[in-house]
């Protein structure tokens, strides 16, 4: 027999609209595991490593903007969330933990699979619970339903993020032969109606008089998952106001036409006049992490007068040690509500002519130059279908992804883990992504990310829309990209990591397709097939050479400076 | 230019006896690996996944008794040792981990790869250090060298086990060229004579008289590794005494061949009379974890009038449930010093005729059976080469191999991840064995914990001397051999999670020799070539059907309870 508040659990999720739930097997977690495979409306799916699990579970939470549940027996299994939770935790994903755990009577008494879990996510966890071992008291069981809720809520509270619940399981775990589980229709249910984080007239009369004293204003988009609503307020804004704006990829706002998506080259620029005249009075931010690392050391350098940044709630990051204010409402409730007069028209131009010429300067490049990771990226970039997501693993793949930017009209959603930017999960998170969406989703990656992450192929629910780019250099290219670690004799060794693999019978293992290519015909043939629906799920690998990665990437560089 | 603190870290771990040092590649570790990969003194090895690189050093703190260095970058990577930490730590195991992390000011400001690594270990660690960020004070240098000094030595003290330090890296990372990096000869160590955990006169003069009042004595001894100290000592004393000593596999005194080794099969018996002459009045326990489920049942059940547990130091498992004394020195120096008078004789005749009964049974019965995992482990044991090392992965393979149990005269040492049981680090806990003996190191393993740390297997240095032995039933075949999940309409697909990979891919990828078996017969033929030392390192594969498997152990099962 379970116990009911335990079936419940299933039942609390249910009911708050949880639609995935991924599962790793094990024993002591078979309550749960039968609750919520038994549920009619939950997607169970189970994964057997768990830190692939955990990054699916991430995934799923991305494109469905709703908590995915995630479920694993007690011991090491809840470690090997750790990496996706700090993830989802930085990134502001929601997810909800569900660890089983022994009884607290037999923690540290030697037995299998016990570890200490309370609290185990330590710093990474927006909060952790612990479920009641015992049940028999009325008031546990009205705490039990009501912690579900709770932390179901707290999963989508402003920011988002990862919520623990350890819950402690003794024997039996399994229902009677013959016994049926049912669901409690009676279920405690706490529903939460989300804060409306607008400005009150008195903010919009203030924070309209102290705009009005700046007159280039440059506004600066974090990560973001794309969003209908937001698109439409910024473009008036911008076109009202005449302020700048720019995005990385992973800001989402490459549909938008004014987005500059060229910092990564127009900053580097050597020249420091024309750095001059970008520089803004008023630097107005939202959304999380940014790419650019030439965006970052420029507002670092050439700092503007004011800094705001709006963020409904949390801690607020200094990213270009340049912050004064903080602003407490949507960026969506803002650029609504804020206007301003006309900022200097030739603030925008300087803007707009050096984008137009990175942008010009880049598609000639790139048709041009040797084959590299670079143009490699720029072809795919070309071919990618429209209405179709794109994961972008760490560390190289984002960073020339960043470079090359999408131009409006592909609709394409971008994700990437840029919430600790770690390579270990961009297989499974993407593979997350797929199942949950109906469009075509690529991970563009590199070698060491993909072998990192094999194990987010390994279970039985292969989506066919998924696709793998992997620019495979045989080894951490990027420590050949960096200055540092170029000059040391430990390059090869140490930093690099030389690695042999290729995805040829990683293909073979999990049934995709798998096309190489060593030259840009080889990519320019095999693209098509490999984009089209009717393919299947399939790796598309690109060998390149790191040594010669590095060289076309200076050349690349010196190229660019005399463009601009 | 590296900071001479940094590079002293190095330096001090020399000094100290650390030998190995596994690292993972990273930018913000530049100077760790640096100092570290220039020290003659020190064998350092890189490898890509931080997951399996902690379980690798694992496995060479296991074998050679020494801690091992962990170095990782900033970010996710420190999580990703998390399960090998909490491994290490209920195993342990000195490991000391050097974890390089942003300095204070940029935690928190949305850069790449940066969490919250202050003590991020959370309860599964010794200690959790940060070293100083500022070095210019002198006394932070005094600190920053007694801390390396203290963690090193916290590593080994009783009982050993994992101890991390933080360390904070600012800008540069690289020496500049053509700059040489020193290790400074006057750099401060503290040494630590380690307590000598023995019994005072009084002490012994007390434990004499009282165990003078047992006469039915079983000494349990729990994992440990193998040491040439105990083995004479604890045979002296059950010579004298008569007492009756109980040892799984990974207690390492399968060489005694007094060691009472196949309890799991004595008491499985249903016979309650038989079992009632087993019964000890006094329990005498020393190690760690018992993997026998019938052992700790069976004492649960049939409580001891006296459990005395010898353990040096730390907080003491109650695992049996009947624990009445810790006495606190080491087993070696209680067996040595306390002596008592002769035991009922038909109390080690009833262990030791069961003993022999269970002995033969399954000698027959694994011989004459069909083929079958059970069968399968009884051979390999038979061909396992004499002085070598074997890994014992969870779930069904350390259960399989101690059913078997290993004669006196191999000479196997004996390892297994049974500190949090998990499946998560086998194959790399045996590559760092195996990179640290030179013995025939040997992985006996199933299907699902192959698959799941296969990235232990993932980098340069694949020791000729491992041998990996697979049970692959494609599925978690345990869940169909324990009472609860078999009976459930999940059983297929969410606790045995069929999976469909075998190792012939993973062999070709990592260059290794490879053979399947699919009958006695060709394991048989296959078993010679596989051990032999010219062969280098290879897969051997054996097929079984998971149904199958649970067929015969069940009739496995009724025959014994026949036999006994």
């Amino acid at each position: 027999m379970i116990l009911q508040p335990v079936v419940n659990i299933a039942e609390i999720c249910a009911r708050k609209g949880v639609e995935n739930v991924v599962l790793s097997p094990g024993s002591r977690c078979a309550p749960l595991t039968i609750a919520f495979a038994r549920h009619t409306k939950l997607n169970v799916r189970t994964i057997s490593d768990e830190r692939a699990a955990a990054f699916i579970a991430l995934g799923m939470a991305l494109t469905t903007g709703k908590p995915t549940v995630l479920i694993c027996t007690s011991g090491t299994a809840a470690l090997n969330y750790a990496p996706a939770v700090a993830e989802a935790f930085f990134q502001q994903v929601p997810l909800l933990i569900l660890t089983a755990d022994r009884p607290p009577e037999w923690i540290d008494q030697l037995d299998g699979q016990t570890i200490r879990q309370q609290n185990v996510y330590g710093q990474h966890i927006k909060h952790s619970y612990t479920f009641p071992a015992d049940l028999s008291h009325k008031d546990s069981i009205w705490h039990s339903e009501r912690m579900v809720s709770e932390a179901l809520n707290e999963t989508i509270a402003y920011p988002a993020g990862p919520v623990h619940i350890n819950i402690p399981l003794r024997e039996p775990f399994y229902p009677a032969p013959g016994e049926d589980l049912v669901f409690d229709t009676e279920v405690k249910i706490i529903e939460e109606e989300p804060a409306n984080y607008s400005l009150s007239e008195k903010q919009v009369a203030q924070l309209q008089q102290e705009i009005s004293n700046y007159s280039r204003i440059l506004i600066v988009a974090g990560q973001q998952n794309h969003t209908a609503e937001l698109q439409p307020v910024l473009q008036q804004f911008t076109d009202k106001s005449g302020a700048v704006i720019v995005g990385d990829l992973i800001a989402n706002l490459h549909e938008l036409p004014e987005t500059i998506r060229h910092q990564d080259a127009i900053l580097a620029c050597p020249d420091p006049e024309k750095l001059a005249k970008l520089l803004p009075d008023l630097l107005i931010t939202f959304g999380k992490s940014v790419i650019s690392k030439a965006l970052k050391l420029y507002l670092r350098k050439y700092k503007p007068k004011a800094h705001w940044h709006i963020q409904p709630a949390g801690q607020v990051a200094d990213t270009f040690q340049a912050l004064t204010r903080i602003i407490r409402c949507t960026p969506e409730a803002f650029f609504a509500t804020i206007t301003t007069a006309k900022n200097e028209a030739n603030y925008s131009s300087a803007w707009n002519e050096i984008e137009s010429k990175a942008a010009a300067f880049l598609k000639e490049y790139t048709s041009e130059a040797a084959f590299s990771e670079l143009s490699a990226v720029a072809r795919i970039f070309e071919s990618l279908p429209t209405k179709s997501n794109l994961h972008l693993a760490n560390s190289m793949a984002v960073r020339y992804a960043n470079i090359i930017g999408l131009d409006a009209g592909k609709n394409v959603e971008i994700y990437a883990n840029r919430g600790t930017s770690g390579i270990d999960g961009s297989n499974s998170t993407t593979v997350g992504c797929a199942l949950t969406s109906s469009n075509i989703t690529t991970l563009l990656t590199g070698d060491m990310a993909f072998f990192y992450d094999r194990n987010g192929l390994w279970h039985n629910y292969l989506p066919q829309n998924l696709r793998i780019v992997i620019l495979n250099n045989h080894a951490g290219g990027i420590f050949r990209l960096i200055d540092g670690p170029k000059q040391q004799p430990e390059l090869e060794e140490f930093f690099e990591t030389k690695q042999t693999l290729d995805a040829a019978n990683t293909a073979r293992d999990f049934g995709m397709n798998y096309t190489a290519c060593s030259s840009l015909e080889e990519l320019e043939q095999a693209l098509p097939a490999f984009f089209s629906l009717q393919s299947g799920a399939g790796i598309l690998e690109i060998f390149t050479d790191s040594k010669a990665n590095a060289a076309a990437f200076a050349d690349y560089k010196q190229a660019l400076f005399k463009a601009l």
